[in-house]
């Protein structure tokens, strides 16, 4: 039996993956993975996700450059979450190139963006 | 506008959450949210999840004692994910017994459990 078979994937074939940066431990992503996602995964050592809106793989970097190569791969006990500790090329993973996604904290019952951007977006989607 | 309305909370009217420990990094726990349990885990500075198999208000550590004290509560880019930065009250996020629910490792293909359980079950969940 495949790892891949332990999986009980939801009702859209799906499971959520949290990505982590092995080195610093900030929380840089949440995406989602099907099967073919978490196979070519494990097989390349670079993070590759299911993009629910545009319908096909992801493979994390593939525009911008800002790869994750994967150090480890982690299941929840309920196997619902895939957890990936990666070191993030180019120190963003952030499509607003910011290091996280997670650039805004709840301040007294606000969202406020807490992180600079990196490298402005048009600079790192130049197609 | 309620910073609870900026999330666009999914069909089933949830948002994913990471709980990750606000001194080591490591990730705890991927549980779910509805509206009303962000709302309560911003008033109580307690980490409040929504139980999709129970279909009600999860209140971290209500039978476990293993309370999340909230430090931070963060968005990410599209809204589609929370981060709770968390002190683990007691050491332990799973109810396995172990300090993180992801205690499963891909190592050759395999799921091999790496960490230890901390207690037994069966003296946290006594009633």
């Amino acid at each position: 039996m495949s790892f891949l078979d332990e999986v009980p994937w939801n009702g859209d074939g799906l499971i959520a993956a949290v990505a982590q940066d092995a080195k610093s431990g900030r929380v840089l992503t949440v995406a989602w993975m099907n099967r073919e996602a978490l196979k070519e995964t494990s097989e390349r050592g670079e993070a590759v996700y299911w993009s629910r809106s545009r319908r096909k793989l992801w493979r994390k970097g593939e525009e911008s450059g800002h790869v994750q190569k994967v150090r480890e791969v982690r299941l929840d006990c309920d196997a619902d979450a895939i957890l990936l500790k990666v070191e993030q090329v180019g120190g963003i993973a952030c499509h607003t190139g910011r290091e996280s996604c997670f650039f805004r904290k709840l301040e007294d019952g606000r969202w406020v963006t807490t992180d600079p951007v990196l490298k402005d977006p048009s600079l790192i989607y130049t197609k």
